[in-house]
């Protein structure tokens, strides 16, 4: 059986696991009202990332109330230390799917994305709603091996941030520059959002071996 | 006369300085590459990053260790907390030098930026040079109405990041989709390394006070 301790401790890990499903419906919801120009849709996901901020504060707020009265050290220390960390990590995501959401809000009642370039937001967005449930898997589980398959998920991210880049500049498809503009801050944001889950998974991986992945190689 | 705990405190929050000032020359050597197209500068700015991440792991071990050894409350742990919240920001204010860096040499020998956007970009250089030299200054001094005046130099950055859109859709000046590209992200990085800044100067008011400075509203 835990003490008060480890039960506040495992709070915290399911806590985080909270804002990796809040942050996947926000980027789920925020493609969809990308995709089909859905005004509602994008004003909801704006609002809604003001539950991931207040989460991510009171995340932080216990893990220092944590750190105060516990004094951890080895595994537990890392446990908390790492816990501040992700914490900014899925914010940033949060931030990163309301940039999407506001795209879609910028260029209403207007698609923001020309329609030969659709599916591949359509595979960005999967790609990214895979990534953050299985940083969210990861951080329940403390899989190591599944935390270091998660950049496979994110060189697909990668790839498809390339496409679109080939696809704006292919010359028998002209777009116009505002097109342009809106294309390559959307695909920035999901390709971000795609990195910050493979920081999230690489935090996994110290927490659980104590050891730093090799650097990340990062694209753009 | 301060203990040895203490003086590791104090080398903790020299080593966020340092940081700034890596990041302060990454900045502004990255900004003169990419508007000078100086291969071998923007190749400097780029292995430079290096060291600007191996000195975030240092400060992050050094944390942790007095995390562990000293069991710190009140302001002291603030400090430790804030430390690895603000280590974060400075290495991916390194990233963003460098990707501005990758930006120049991914056009060399042609310039990344049109002639007439060159002033605009240079002026985002100057204000991400003055913001992070100005949260250097906060993290040393913990002077509660610097940190939080700097985010008046972001709005001097915001309406940059706008004016250069505003000029990208200026139709009487046509650019190509690759310029429009190149600018659009470039122009976000600048961006983001004055966000990162901000929140630098935030956290110390944090730090100092235990109270989270209001919310930061986001551009873009």
């Amino acid at each position: 059986m835990r003490d008060a301790y480890h039960e506040e401790l495992a709070a915290l890990t399911e806590a985080l696991v909270e804002m990796t499903r809040l942050v996947g419906s926000a980027i789920s919801r925020a493609s969809t009202a990308l995709l089909d120009a859905d005004l509602a849709l994008a004003e909801s996901v704006i609002h809604a990332d003001d539950a991931v901020d207040a989460l991510r504060d009171d995340i932080d707020r216990r893990a220092m109330d944590l750190l105060a009265r516990q004094q951890p050290v080895a595994s537990d220390l890392r446990t908390i230390v790492t816990t501040l960390k992700m914490s900014a990590d899925l914010e940033r995501m949060g931030d990163l799917a309301r940039h999407v959401a506001r795209a879609a809000r910028r260029r209403f009642p207007d698609p923001a994305v020309p329609a030969p370039l659709r599916a591949t937001i359509v595979e960005m967005g999967q790609v990214a709603e895979r990534l953050v449930a299985k940083a969210g898997g990861v951080i329940a589980s403390h899989d190591v091996a599944a935390a270091l398959a998660i950049e496979r998920d994110d060189d697909a991210m990668d790839r498809l941030h390339r496409e679109l880049f080939a696809a704006l500049l292919d010359v028998s498809e002209p777009y116009g520059i505002e097109a342009a503009i809106d294309v390559t801050l959307v695909s920035r944001y999901y390709e971000r959002f795609a990195d910050h889950a493979v920081a999230v998974s690489r935090r996994v991986v110290f927490l659980v071996t104590g050891q730093q992945p090799q650097e990340l190689t990062e694209p753009v």
